[in-house]
């Protein structure tokens, strides 16, 4: 096979067949295509898109191209979630106890953070000996006493994917719904998903800047897992503003603990449930109830302590502490260093997320890049969000450290500057902001 | 400044700044930019397209990025040609002896053949002796004596260019207007034309498969003629099949001389003249004499001993042998192996002339790739024409081979299989070709 009969088979807006795709994943995975025909071809399928079977095909193939996870002895119907990223995005150390109060088992595999969205594993690691590295032989064990496991030691699923991202990341060709859906969907199949849940965040915040682009990639995703036989729902929910009222290691995982004892922000707890009825009804535990009832089934499980009992046992059984009362430990402590404070009167009309996001890193909160120290202290607490009426001078958000910052004051008046210029304001009431958009698929 | 955002403004479709693109052309000439960046500009620029002023800018500056020959100080007009390729094109050693039969010097740089197209270089060097390198520095020499200068001894012309070709041959990013064009226009402008005519082909032996496709490459190249502020003159002329009644080294320099002497084929009389008359126009050597007179002039100078006694002027000074009659002598001779005969009686309805340029290549008259052996008496011979009626068993063309043949019989046989495949024929008599199709510019 030519590789480029391929490239310009594609470039002429033509079908791939399997044996294609098959060939220049492969090829990408051995690393015997190079690099310059291999990026031809992505911008090619960025501007010339690809069918759902195109799609497919490459999802399979490139989840092919290292190790598949196979949990099918483990006895239940595998579901797992994913999200398209954000700021402020706790959902998963959420979702996951909410699942396990309604008897769904899980193994959550999950990333770091890096640039301006922060990952799970980072999150985790702000409880004081919480082991986030379990070796995947340990899954089963964990699976059976505990119903739970998240991990962020995850064998070499989707390389081929991996190759290619990198390649996406340094030609441009990252922003393509074809690319982005079977990149996410690889990974999902090859960790060993029989149901898929996925979070697609839209707004400024998230990689979707649109409910119609991210409709579109949640389409994509869900025409992927049908064809290749995961049942799969996508929730569309807001990243138009942070979620929650935190950003941050330490700052989410109290928010996280915050919101299992009934005092969470409406906004998280929303996103949760919806998520977690998918999770719950696709692995057939939703002892029969449906639609709305399982929402409000969620809400209560979540904030009535059954959600708390299973996040404890979570934290205990992979080496994290809680004190005497039954509290998390945290590995530090934030101290607001800065009040951000509004310089107008009037409503908030919308916060730049990704901004926000971007301050957070450069408080120490997140990573530029791989390698990069971070402080689980820092983040920003969010005292007021879209909609919300301020006067001059009110607080909008506080800038947080750890007891070790990484930032000094010239710096924490910079990202001040960067946070203040990411709020915009209007004398009318804006829009308000649902939290959970759409939900489709299956 | 960053290339992945002058590559992510191509993908978005928008205009580059003419100082993206010299960025663009300076990394790819003194290699700083990787190749799987450039391989996805190039593919964007392919789908997405380049304005009249990017492509101008991208000529330039690729006609900079290397040697840029000065010929104004020879005081004179100078006035190139290029043409885009074909099967039989022995225009180039007719028309320069043409114009200077009206007085018009030229200084002409020309390429070695590759693929199904043969080059100027290897048809001249089939006169014993005739060398075709000429060193630049011996350009004035020639210029002022003879009025005429061949040579494939080129500077490094528009380096950028090279790169960025052989870039876009193993990445299916060759066929594209505005990338053809500033390539093609780049060397003329760095060879130091002052007006250029293109010999815009089109058909089954040319890389513009119609003429629409044809016209498109000619405006293209226009308008960058017309921004760079040099004249620019397209003839769009028919190779949907072979150009007069050879093709091959020898065959094809013996078929010029015969054409100088009264005895050509008709369409390579016609694209000559028509070729040769723009150039003499743009020189200010017309003599007062427009349009068709300027036509008939010229096929009386082509035919009247005038052009030939140039043509040899231009033999004897680079070194070729005429013997004792005045004729050129050549390096081979070739032989009539094999004669291809009508499997019909009907009309040659056409000819898929890049199959017979491949076909000719076997034989032994071009390359495959740069280094591989030639045989300089290999080569085609056409009896009949599209249009032309032939009865079952007539001979169609004959495969010749030089002294040393580069072929053994069995391949012969293969070969002729493939030649009696390019042939299509017809009850009814197809609708004439036109030698040339259009004169469009200036």
């Amino acid at each position: 096979m030519n590789f480029i009969d391929i490239i310009l088979k594609k470039r002429y807006g033509q079908e791939l067949t399997d044996e294609e795709i098959a060939f220049f994943v492969k090829g990408v995975a051995d690393y015997t295509l190079p690099d310059y025909q291999v990026s031809a071809l992505l911008m090619a399928i960025v501007l010339n898109g690809m069918t759902d079977r195109e799609m497919t095909t490459l999802t399979l193939r490139m989840a092919e191209s290292g190790a598949m996870i196979d949990l099918s002895d483990m006895g239940g119907h595998i579901v797992d979630k994913h999200s398209t990223g954000g700021v402020g995005d706790k959902v998963t150390p959420l979702v996951i106890p909410l699942c396990a109060a309604f008897g769904v088992k899980t193994v959550k595999l999950t990333g770091r953070g890096l640039g301006f969205t922060g990952g799970t594993v980072d999150k985790l690691k702000s409880i004081q000996g919480f082991n986030i590295n379990i070796d995947p032989k340990d899954f089963r064990k964990l699976y059976n006493d505990v119903g739970m496991v998240i991990s962020g030691q995850t064998p070499d699923l989707a390389p081929a994917d991996k190759v290619l991202y990198s390649l996406r990341d340094v030609t441009g060709t990252v922003d393509s719904i074809p690319l982005i859906a079977s990149s996410i969907m690889s990974k999902k199949i090859a960790g060993g998903a029989d149901s898929i849940v996925l979070d697609v965040t839209c707004g400024s915040g998230a990689y979707m800047k649109t409910p119609e682009r991210a409709r579109e990639l949640a389409d994509a995703m869900i025409r992927i897992g049908d064809l290749a036989g995961r049942k799969t729902v996508a929730v569309i929910t807001d990243m138009d503003q942070p979620l929650g009222r935190t950003c941050g290691n330490v700052l989410e995982m109290q928010e996280v603990y915050e919101t299992l004892i009934g005092k969470g922000s409406e906004d998280v707890v929303e996103v949760v449930c919806y998520i977690a009825a998918q999770m719950i009804r696709l692995a057939g535990k939703n002892e029969g109830i449906e639609g709305d009832d399982l929402i409000r089934e969620c809400r209560a499980r979540l904030t009535d302590g059954r959600a708390l009992e299973k996040f404890n046992d979570l934290i205990l059984s992979q080496g994290g502490l809680l004190n005497e009362h039954g509290l998390p430990v945290y590995v530090d402590k934030p101290f607001e260093a800065l009040k951000v404070t509004s310089p107008e009167t009037g409503y908030i009309k919308s916060i730049k997320t990704d901004d926000i996001g971007y301050a957070s890193v450069e408080l120490g909160a997140g990573r530029h890049k791989m390698g990069d120290k971070i402080d689980r202290g820092a983040g920003i607490c969010f005292y007021a969000k879209v909609g919300d009426k301020v006067k001059r001078g009110d607080v909008l958000c506080s800038l947080c450290h750890g007891s070790k910052p990484l930032i000094d004051d010239a710096k924490l008046f910079d990202v001040m500057e960067k946070v203040l210029n990411a709020y915009e304001f209007s004398d009318e009431p804006p829009m308000p902001h649902q939290a959970v958009i759409d939900v489709i698929g299956a």
